[in-house]
């Protein structure tokens, strides 16, 4: 008898370590003794200094999605060369914060060989995307690939086709270099499992990249990649955007195809999941990547999904912006404040309409929204965790506990489905009657989290319930160690705010980047992206005054 | 002890019926000893022999809502003399017939003088929809009036406002006189209730008038009002439209606004029921409704719809139909394969493309559909059953065999929804890889159902579990018993197909309109629209010369 036998789930889950590991192009690993000390937090110089990368390798991969196709429809770049430069720097980012499931360098160059080769013959580009490297989660499913989404039970699952999504990519020109890590159960917002471990935030490797979509977070924020593909049903994107200083975009739901992507509890429909891009550098790219999408009409294959074709909006400044403070719940921490209270004083000096936004029964909300997202009482959660027997992570559990433990019935489902549409209209109902068209609101209550922290959702998780659009974006601070002190004698309002509020003090979240989320109406995903310009737009004008 | 004692639930129904008999306006009854002897079957010449009308409205009562509103435009006609001609109409086919709930004789009079003086005034009509009547089905709650949804135990609910889409029909000038009938629990395609009883057909009063929207079809079919207000889960527009020889759409879901809306088992999404018209005269009518809808953005009050404006259509004759012989489970009866052969040679002859349609797994659709409409395992309707204590119909009984007897479990509700939607997928492919644009069918296996028989729904439940788009039309045929003799020697392929082929003989169907529904694809309402009126053209000319 030995005492390190290993479990059969640690068989299970070696697996998909092997496949990660065999993966990794060597000819880009660091050695230990060239990579920063494991206690040094922020990470983000170091493609400069580590020497991997040349001087236009490290310009490439600076450059946003809409800058490469330019660049390389004036043969001044290749897609070859574009792809290495990203999957050297996202070798390196593995390396410095485990973000990576899987590269695919040989299949991902080999692409860009025959890209550059039909642009060689032709003097013509593929499509929209052509030569773009994007990074994806792991659960959007790649033809003949494993397929886990964050569970030991499915490490020996291949996909039998590519997602609908990443085949109206493939078509426009993107090339998918490498996948991406995401929490077991993919129901936390923070990034670790069973099968490839935790993924650290490039900004401060003691905090969260968020999640589930950490991965993607975390690729984004480094620059592995313009583009990546995220998902969200509670935040999945927007909190991985927002703690890695990167851009995401929730839509509306059943606007992008989710065809091949895998995940327990397919068939849920009353709280439903989106497909969406996340992107290193612009809120042009992610409207770059849905023009894609949309424009190939994917209704008409998936055809569960909206026929709405997207449409190109101008940016205006004559909208009327509401702030949301606070959501009655969980007060925001300081840096969130700031960030809001600097929006909101250069948007009026913008001319830009701005009031403030009450919010309207958020807890009502999410009442509704944590009900909805183990409907079956966790039951297709569990029976796929004890399949393998992998333990619970803690924020599994975490996440397990906003149901009752009992599936509820159709009938009590049916019940939360009308309170869910009678939230959303009176909700719509209110913006109408303020006259307001967007809100600006914390994407979380914090810059980021301390890994394991992320408790609360439902700074973004309200808009998954409400169906609403929402971008996130930088809003050019980040946390100041001065500015952002914690108030002395704060009163907590309730034992979750009191929670929430002990996690802070300035020093833990030194170098995470502010970020700000626009929600919009719903199905205008267009002028959520076309405002989010707008406002970016204003707070960058000072963001970079205010830097230098 | 009396033997004659009323139960408690028969006291409750006649406060229903009461409503309905102090509703009629007394002054157009005729005395019984003026109306055709019960045993006369058809009843359509009955207006002009009545003497109850006079010429003039008569001819109103001919006239598209169309022609109407042009007419009224021209100040040809008052919107007075069309309600009061179409309420006179109304009350003898009530007696007739048996097809209202409750007739709204005063409140109609007055809107319509309201409406003409304001066109007196201003010389312009109020809306698109000026000076129409429309007829309601009960379960469209109308402020201040009961609505009881076919339930005995609901009879004392009164609707706090109008529904939505009675808003936007009265912003465009509409006058709802007349809430018709529908069945117990709404889920027969047949029109008899404890309540106010059993709509009969006007075409022939052995004949059901289909169902649930019974009174609508009857009211269409008998121009009682050119337009009318049904709801369609499973067949419940195209049945009774199919039955009565009138016009019929049920849209895509969540086109046309279902708030205010009054039925068992609300929030129930898996299979989506919608509201829409039928018409006594035409397509043009189905088209003017829906512009009407959804010109006024209902999806900015009822946020669940989709914010899809109606496209106005030109229609082409550029089309492929295929045609839908038989759903392979049940032979349709021989007048409707003779109606589906005529306009397959009359389609041919204008030139437009038809080939054969082969059904796919049409019987698998339904088990999802089935399995769907009383996902719950009927608790929802059987608590209101019960809580009156009324008799089940056994119409009743039929449609709750469909269900296992026991609630779904979420899950099993999910694995059906993915069921569903893979099914969706699979038939678009198909349609799309056989280039066939529409698929022309039978609306029912026969022209219509001998009272208390409609068993079969699949010839319309199917479209609604697909979620096409579809309308009907009558041929322009009607049964003729030379020529629909029963097939000799017919071997029933099932025992659904034998009690189905069973209820024929042509003598049975004697006067009976034969319909056909037209299907298109998901949200092409207005495209198959468009396209019936092709057809519809197409079949009317060679119809009208077969009839001189």
């Amino acid at each position: 008898m030995t005492m390190s036998q290993p479990q059969p789930w640690e068989l299970q889950a070696r697996k998909a370590k092997n496949i990660l590991e065999n993966s990794i192009p060597r000819q880009w690993l660091l050695p230990d003794d060239k990579l920063p000390p494991a206690d040094e937090k922020s990470v983000m110089d170091f493609p400069r200094k580590s020497g991997l990368l040349t001087e236009r390798e490290l310009d490439i991969t600076e450059l946003s999605a809409t800058a490469l196709v330019e660049e390389m429809g004036a043969d001044k770049l290749s897609a070859e060369e574009v792809v290495v430069a990203f999957l050297k720097r996202s070798v390196l980012g593995h390396n410095l914060f485990n973000f990576a499931t899987e590269f695919m360098a040989d299949k991902a160059i080999a692409r860009a060989k025959e890209l550059d080769e039909y642009y060689r013959k032709t003097g013509e580009l593929v499509g929209p995307l052509h030569g773009v490297p994007i990074s994806v989660k792991e659960h959007v499913g790649i033809q003949g690939l494993t397929c886990n989404a964050g569970f030991v039970a499915w490490v020996d699952q291949i996909a039998t086709e590519d997602a609908l999504l990443l085949q109206c990519l493939k078509k426009a020109g993107a090339v998918f270099h490498v996948r991406t890590n995401q929490p077991q159960s993919l129901m936390h917002l923070d990034c670790s499992n069973n099968l490839t471990g935790t993924t650290l935030n490039p900004h401060n490797r003691t905090l969260s990249p968020g999640g589930s979509s950490g991965g993607e977070g975390a690729s984004t924020g480094f620059k592995c990649a313009p583009l990546g593909i995220g998902s969200d049903i509670g935040g999945s994107i927007r909190a991985p955007a927002a703690f890695c200083g990167s851009y995401g975009l929730k839509t509306t739901a059943l606007r992008n195809p989710l065809g091949g992507v895998r995940a327990a509890g397919g068939g849920q429909e009353s709280i439903r999941g989106v497909l969406g891009p996340l992107a290193s550098q612009s809120i042009e790219d992610l409207e770059l990547f849905q023009q894609v999408i949309l424009d190939q009409e994917p209704w008409d294959t998936e055809t569960s999904l909206i026929p709405m074709p997207w449409r190109r909006i101008r940016p205006t400044r004559d909208i009327t912006v509401g702030i949301m403070w606070d959501d009655g719940t969980v007060c925001p921490h300081p840096p969130i404040i700031r960030a809001l209270q600097f929006a909101k004083e250069k948007l009026i000096a913008a001319g830009i309409k701005v009031v403030d936004w009450e919010p309207y029964k958020h807890d009502h909300g999410w009442d509704i929204v944590s009900a909805m997202y183990f409907a079956d009482g966790t039951e297709s959660q569990q029976a796929i965790l004890k399949e393998s027997g992998e333990p619970y992570r803690p924020l599994t559990k975490w996440a397990f506990q906003y149901s009752s433990g009992t599936p509820l019935t159709v009938s009590e489902n049916w019940a939360l489905n009308n309170a869910r549409d009678r939230y959303r209209d009176e909700y719509h109902a209110l913006m109408k009657s303020h006259g307001v068209d967007f809100i600006l609101t914390p994407t979380y209550l914090g810059v980021a989290a301390v890994l394991g922290e992320p408790q609360y959702w439902n700074y973004t998780a309200i808009w998954n319930i409400l169906d609403l659009p929402a971008v996130v974006f930088p809003s050019g601070l980040v946390v100041d160690e001065e500015l952002d002190k914690a108030e002395e004698g704060y009163q907590p309002r309730n034992v979750v705010d009191e929670r929430e509020w002990k996690k802070y003090s300035p020093e833990r979240y030194v170098g995470a980047p502010i970020a700000l989320q626009l929600v919009g109406k719903r199905f205008k995903d267009e002028e959520v992206l076309a405002a989010a310009k707008v406002v970016k737009g204003v707070l960058n004008a000072d963001a970079s005054r205010k830097m230098n």
